[in-house]
């Protein structure tokens, strides 16, 4: 119990910050791949953002229903609602001073997960892969909740 | 202002902990609400998806209007907007020194409006009732936030 | 390396406090611009809120394409796209012991760009402001990530 604040003097808060630095560094890269496909197929959502299609002589207007781009989006929201809570409950189950080697395992398999889901998403790779990535994550993180409930009601 | 920190030796933050807990665990499990009816009904977002209804020998396409699964997707929305900027500007307002008994009472406001305001949500219960929980909770998590930037700025 | 804990005892963390403190204040204001303007327009997305326009006379059913309120709902998920991520990865980077002047400078330039891209986002403002305010908060967002994974990678 000597460290456990969240510092990178503690070691279980060095790893914690590496694999949330990714699963967090995976999502921003979703707002990229975002706009990417947005100027490459002229997508935008707002009228005053067709000026950049009609730079490049296209002819555009505001679509909510492109099928590539609606796809990245709905991955993106997934990450929001699995990734931003992990690493919320995270933050809390590190400084309930967890066993150190079930809490990597759980940081480990909850990263491998989210990587494989959106590889799973984007590649539209056939079910039930992208659902076990989305279950197995979300067990996870479940996990560290109650955990982090159950510590902090004593 | 002995034991201010992140950590669950800290009274404060182990109370924090819990309401955090137990906020997050429940935008979680809308996750799980969703996924169950979209089994239970053949309600999917992706084409390959619709697999697995297939499998239950029904005839599903891809559907983003279905009643039920938009009111829970929309109420899972709402938590990601107010859990997760209450846990964010909790985690702030930990460290900065409040007075332990008004962050007590505003934890417990918010964590009774959050579920409240679910229960209002899924249970279609006439209006005012979901306003004003929604409104509870808001109003706590700005009380807070403008408390964390008074203290930040001096 | 004295000071790198998560508590106003540390100046960096509470300079992180203050801008944290202010961008998730703005995000949250989205929510209560969303909902003066679905009362004022009388722009409901649940039946049972339409109880609401019905109550000041007016006849309304549910919508979910009103103009006004979903670039304010656009605007609102781009903030917890990009806040909410910026925030998390701030607490990871705060500790990792970054220098404080780059730090700082960061914070300042995020806190800038999301002001100006609500600016940008509300009013209409012309491309390609509105991109460039969300590019550089993300760049910023993203430059801490990586400081973050490769300083918990030794």
């Amino acid at each position: 119990m000597a460290d456990e604040g969240l510092n990178f003097a503690n070691p279980l808060f060095k790893q914690f910050a590496f694999y949330g630095g990714v699963v967090l560094a995976k999502t921003m890269t979703m707002s990229i791949l975002t706009s990417i496909n947005r100027i490459r197929k002229s997508v935008f959502a707002n009228p005053e953002d067709c000026a950049i299609g009609k730079a490049m002589n296209r002819d555009v207007k505001p679509t909510l229903t492109d099928p590539t781009v609606e796809r990245i989006r709905r991955c993106h929201l997934n990450d929001l609602e699995n990734v931003v809570t992990f690493v919320l409950v995270g933050l809390l189950y590190v400084s309930s001073g967890p066993d150190p080697s079930t809490a990597v395992t759980y940081f480990r398999i909850f990263t491998g997960c989210r990587l494989l889901h959106t590889v799973a998403y984007l590649g539209q790779v056939p079910q039930p892969s992208r659902a076990l990535m989305f279950g197995g994550g979300l067990t996870v993180a479940m996990l560290m909740a109650v955990d982090v409930i159950r510590k902090a009601s004593f």
